[in-house]
């Protein structure tokens, strides 16, 4: 085993006074913006006015705003984001010493909080957001549970009633996961349900669906609408959650800098890319300004090619067609995945902030089979000790297959990856892996191209 | 809400350089010693020779070494170490807020690694000697599954062989542990199984048993000594155990020097003493040579209460009565506990060290129903957002109603717990609890004094 050479330890941890306390809003360094959410009646950017029934308020402010490079954290959200960050950047000796490779593999791990993922970096903001406005609750959907988890936290703290509509294969996937959402005081309904009118109509089309995060949202935000005193809030997607979760990143720079460590790559799973988002945005911006040139990797599921093999148009973000559109990289609303166990990156759209960047070229996105996948994820918990999480083990394939690209041409290049969080709910699908008995799924172009069909119809918005 | 005041961040990390480079060995500063291991057949003091067909030659040293205060950790183990150490002493603001406390509550947090627990720090130790002695594998029982998830990480790190014995209540309660051991590589069998003599027999004694890990500890080292090239390991009761462990007290122990910070109760779960004796040990050595005068509260569950119920005689420390004679608390070693969810905690009896020390008067051990300790559980979960392992939640409530306490009493006191673990794979208990469908279960006198029947009959351990 490699020992800790070259004076940097296994984990840099920032001290508390060392933490972000602004966000890094990465459109304002954007010289192309990210295409305005419409309103899908007029066709016309949404306004605040629009989004504050659906929305908290000063939430619809950060999601319309692509001038504020800097928004400063709430000191309520500062001291909660004490309980479990600073989040370590971990130098992964073993795994270098495993792949023999001459790269420096480098993973901030976000998941050692309840909720497993990076997802309460965004949960404890909106929470605090609808406290602030004197709400009573927030609804919202999830995938995997990471996210309700988290949001269920973050209401906990702050006394807020709490709805996760959450995709039935997850629900049934992951019993767990619903009971650490109740321990924590939320009301867990599997999604598609008859408790909405969307929910109903969903299940008459399509009986027996497993259900996707496009399903799940329409019926958080009809549940919102039409409850007094509650929001809809999301974990992913949206700009304002990339915003949270830019605290990932300004950390990771941080922590880079205290020992003079300049990466090459950047690797992020992608789902509708707000970890991904959060982790390259402040390196983004630094390439944005031309002070430097990283390589980002953005990496999804070849079960839900969205970026890889998605049209970048706009769309519904939701599988009942109730929100804005927005513009992205998108399989369209109707894309409903196979029943991946890679819950958390089963949206048929990305974040606009994403599809923008890389529409300019300025991010690579790649797709793995879950069996890949799962060999990297078995790999790293066998040397690095942390059994990860399915999503977050695409990016350690990718930077897994990184590091043995150096081995070849023994280049000593700096991989920085972000490992969202743990795989303790997923034991069904480790478990289906360790038996040989994990399938693997990719759409056909026909059934991508059906989907799309589902894309709005308007001049300047064709599918090509 | 309470902020960081005074100086001190709510998780005192120490730096890696900061680390103990020694375990400390409690045994040295105790003028009486724990009583010595006994040869069942004999009745003698039992030697190296006769302890190394069952333990690794290097451990055995450890078990018997009640001289030296400074054992040195070994380079390979403590780099393994820094893969998740060292750990966070936190200091729990918001459950000081919600309590309305004049009493500053500290804990120190050993959840943060895959095997979801402690355990993990006497797992490596063990697993480093096996591997240094050129051993094929290990065998080992599990009761909770922690123990048997951390040893499996062990022994994949150093590529040797591992088979787990199971105590079958926690196999059907949490077969995701099973997956996560299979993922690390191990081989788990529910136990009593009938792939020994000993779980034949007791199966056949008891058809329908539930198991215990008096049972689990019989079959693995039946399983160990007719295998060639293998040895048996414990994840707790044993003196190793503690001295390995004694890094969390060390640790402990240097966050809070670190803050001038002056502990005046310490907290721990007890089941075979392993975390408790390990998070006292350094602190005690300053009570025994009269430095110091903490208070140490062991808390164990009323279900299975070896300190506060049982006998210090010597006993078996197995149910299959194949292992030596320890001199300890005990309730037999035919009591087999109801299925209380606090699984790592169902041992009939205690660590030599802890109940010699406890004889002595320096111990103050209380019990708590899971009821009760459920509800401490929630209380912490909601409001320092980590999900306890229901083990861990006996310190929790104790350390609740000592921080009531300094409520009535206006007291400042400096109240310190250890957070052994994770309750990830607990779901099923907290959603008994969820659900207001937990039962307590308390063993009547009649009870014990049955099991304590099986206590061997020699001159001098008689029971009272």
């Amino acid at each position: 085993m490699k020992s800790a050479n070259e004076n940097i330890p296994y984990k840099i941890f920032l001290s508390e006074d060392e933490m972000p306390t602004q966000y890094y809003n990465v459109r304002a360094d954007m010289e192309k913006k990210p295409a305005p959410l419409l309103n899908p009646g007029t066709l016309k950017p949404i306004t605040a006015e629009e989004l504050e029934p659906i929305f908290c308020k000063e939430l619809v402010k950060q999601e319309l705003d692509t001038i504020h490079r800097h928004i400063d954290i709430p000191e309520e959200i500062r001291e909660f984001y004490k309980m479990y960050r600073p989040s370590p950047l971990v130098r992964a000796y073993c795994l270098e010493e495993k792949l023999q490779t001459p790269a420096k593999i480098y993973y901030k791990f976000e998941g050692n909080n309840t909720s497993g993922s990076h997802k309460l970096n965004s949960a404890i903001a909106q929470a605090y957001y609808a406290k602030e406005q004197g709400l009573k609750g927030v609804t919202t959907e999830t995938g995997a549970g990471q996210w309700g988890t988290a949001l269920s936290m973050a209401c906990a703290y702050f006394g807020l009633d709490c709805k996760v509509f959450m995709v039935k294969v997850s629900y049934e996937q992951k019993p767990f996961r619903r009971e650490v959402m109740r321990t924590y005081g939320a009301n867990v309904t599997p999604s598609p349900s008859e408790t909405t009118e969307v929910g109903k109509k969903i299940l008459a089309e399509h009986p027996g669906t497993t259900g996707s995060l496009g399903c799940a949202i329409s019926e958080a935000v009809e549940e919102a609408v039409k409850s007094d005193g509650y929001r809809y809030v999301l974990g992913s997607v949206l700009s304002q959650v990339l915003l949270h979760q830019s605290i990932i990143g300004l950390e990771t720079q941080s922590a880079l800098r205290k020992y003079n460590i300049e990466p090459d790559i950047i690797i992020g799973c992608m789902g509708g890319g707000s970890n991904f988002g959060g982790l390259i945005s402040p390196f983004m911006g630094e390439n944005l300004r031309g002070e430097k040139n990283y390589e980002f990797i953005g990496v999804e599921p070849a079960s839900c090619p969205s970026l890889t093999r998605g049209q970048y148009v706009y769309d519904f973000c939701d599988t009942g067609k109730v929100c804005p559109l927005a513009k992205m990289y998108t399989l369209g609303s109707g894309f409903i995945p196979s029943a991946d166990h890679a819950g958390g990156l089963r949206y048929h759209g990305m974040s606009s902030i994403i599809s923008e960047l890389y529409d300019q070229g300025r991010i690579k996105p790649i797709s793995y089979k879950q069996t890949e996948v799962f060999q990297a994820a078995e790999d790293f918990a066998r040397c690095e000790g942390i059994l990860p999480a399915p999503e977050s083990s695409h990016a350690i394939r990718a930077a897994i297959d990184e590091a043995l690209k150096c081995k070849e041409t023994g280049e000593e290049k700096n991989i920085v990856f972000g490992l969202t969080g743990t795989g303790y709910f997923d034991m069904y699908a480790y478990q289906a892996f360790n038996d040989g008995k994990m399938t693997d799924y990719i759409p056909t172009d026909e059934e991508i191209n059906e989907a799309l069909k589902g894309v709005p119809q308007f001049p300047g918005n064709e599918i090509k």
